[in-house]
């Protein structure tokens, strides 16, 4: 267990035992459908309101990632989970059908990123066996919510996201994996002072700069020895600006992706700037990232949640919406793995009498030999934080 | 570390480094008034909104708790906090203010609690050297929210609790102490079925009785051990409740106390069944477990904040309330120490000519040599939860 600055990596990467996702009717007809474990077209689930069928996509996501992992709920020593309904009743609801511990998590769409970085830590801490990472969102429930009323039938700007009606649950254990959970960063809060309630990606973005910058300054990893830096739910409006304030900051990125761009076609969906809700960066993470891991298609990601933690009560006060990015380094292998892979690829090409292949730091596999362009400025630590 | 059943118990217990509890008017009128680290009689606290005082109280109670601890915000690895506003914009509005990762919880008025614990959990495991946990609340905020606004002049019932208008800080960190952070065991979700907005306490009763059956099946240890083991915010009604629950279930409590029930004097203060909020056991935590730990006062305690997980939108759909609790062990005195100590008695009492002290279990001083009467019944293992 090493840790530098606010990040932690473990010397004992926690695995993935099983992960699940969970969408309804406009993730049903996205680029992602085939991908989902459970496609609910019905965005009420049979239920009076749609807190409640909020709610059931959680249980759903739940129930089928013990399934995956063929455990039994009392296997779990706890379930890491929130939402974006007030006081988190999607998933205390939730928690109701379920005999574990719970641990109630409010990060906004960060959510996800926040319950599998800290399930991760108690796991790698020898604390628990098999902890649980879950979070939901409801396109209907969030819309009233934190806007206006379906039924108002308000027009939806350009810079609008459409919540992610889904979730995504993962289970960690030292004894799972592949996928692992080398390390992770917590984020800070960051206040650019946007008050546009329909322009999240923009209240997001610094704080995914942020936390993206720190991870590289604390490990000094380069951006290049991933296969790809996920983000939340950005979306467009919020990946742009992401990609302008790292470059700003000297770490352009060629591999950046966000999920909000991932789960929605934009061009035939009508959800304007992309997708988003806690449930968002859940799913994706869970029918999109963590499988290809296991699969062996990506190697090593960032994977970062980023969350808008305003309320209606502070819109309506008049008040800015400050941002958070939690991050998770994933990987296919373990550390030595990796290293034994790198020295088997040596001895080969030794063999084969070709030039010994260069060392780089940790033996990473597609790693750069010189490292990529450190961090020059980290935005929020002059003025930002208000 | 040692895990059995829901309960983590520390080799190297963290210890409390320091602790901050602010207090608005009413808190000033009551029996802990002396104890404060800061009153502000202002609810207000200048601010133009009830929710942007309720940050105020947050942030002075950590900005108390770093200069009792003489450390500098960025001496924190991470601030694990959250309140009983919605989206817990009481706490992240707090952090803004203060350049440190964040870990938002919602655990209602559990927070205190969960936040504590997994604080511990992470300075335990070797992640983080200094990390705070904080809880806040404010009558007026909590009201409206989840009750009626306070200009609609409702008649409050004799079993509605007075959400506290104040804030508790702890900070652990390896190096400190005493008091010391000795266990941890992370509650379950219970739902008796109680529809009352009214009447938390009866809602979280069963909850809190859970988890301290739980503790005692985990550890084999007394009640007699402890010098009090402590709920958040039960108040009279929940507290009854509580007795009743445990003496049924085989383990009646001589030395519970109910942090609601302290803040507040029931008799002339108004308060009806007592104090409740994040903010209640938050603050009695700081300025009255902690204190008395710290000066050798209280030798162990047991320590449970109490959440209803409940929202207005939840309430006005008919939904009932569930309930959680979440305990931490404290001890003014490490573990070797009370081995130490109970060796010197034993040694001075063999010198004195007296019969050899029994042993028991851990040496405890004021362990009962017999241990307790062992929880029989588990209440929410049949058909509590839903």
């Amino acid at each position: 267990m090493q840790k530098k600055g606010d990040t932690i990596r473990f010397a004992q990467p926690p695995g993935i035992v099983s992960y699940a996702a969970v969408g309804g009717k406009k993730e049903a007809e996205g680029p992602l459908a085939d991908a989902f474990d459970l496609l609910v077209t019905d965005s009420r689930c049979g239920e009076k309101t749609w807190e409640k069928a909020e709610s059931d996509f959680a249980r759903y996501g739940l129930e089928t990632a013990l399934k995956k992992a063929r455990l039994q709920p009392d296997a779990l020593d706890a379930v890491f989970a929130g939402d974006l309904q007030c006081q988190c009743t999607a998933s205390a609801y939730t928690m109701r059908g379920f005999d574990v511990p719970y641990l109630g998590l409010y990060g906004a769409c960060s959510t996800m990123a926040e319950g599998l970085a800290l399930a991760s830590c108690l796991v790698a801490g020898g604390m628990m066996r098999h902890a649980a990472a879950m979070s939901s969102s409801h396109f209907c429930a969030a819309e009233r919510q934190f806007r206006t009323p379906l039924d108002y039938g308000g027009k939806r700007t350009p810079t609008a996201q459409w919540t992610v009606t889904g979730a995504g649950c993962a289970i960690v254990s030292p004894d799972g994996g592949p996928p692992y959970v080398r390390g992770v960063t917590f984020g800070r809060v960051r206040d650019y002072e946007i008050t546009d309630i329909n322009n999240m990606g923009a209240a997001m973005a610094p704080a995914a700069c942020e936390t993206i910058l720190r991870y590289f300054e604390d490990t000094s990893e380069a951006p290049e020895a991933f296969d790809a830096i996920y983000t939340g739910d950005l979306g467009l409006v919020g990946s742009k600006l992401l990609l302008q304030l790292l470059e700003q900051a000297g770490l352009p990125l060629q591999n950046h992706k966000d999920c909000g761009l991932i789960v929605y076609d934009r061009e035939t969906q009508n959800v304007q700037a992309g997708g988003s809700g806690a449930g968002c960066s859940a799913a994706v993470l869970c029918c999109h990232v963590l499988p290809a891991l296991r699969a062996g298609q990506l190697k090593r990601v960032l994977f970062l949640s980023t969350g808008a933690l305003m309320s209606q009560t502070t819109f309506l006060q008049g008040e800015s919406i400050p941002g958070i990015a939690h991050l998770v380094e994933l990987s296919a292998t373990l550390p030595e793995q990796n290293e034994k892979a790198a020295r088997q690829t040596d001895a080969a090409a030794q063999a084969a009498g070709s030039p010994k292949r260069q060392k780089h730091a940790a033996g990473r596999p597609g790693a750069a030999a010189e490292p990529g362009p450190r961090p020059q400025k980290q935005p929020g630590k002059e003025g930002a934080a208000q």
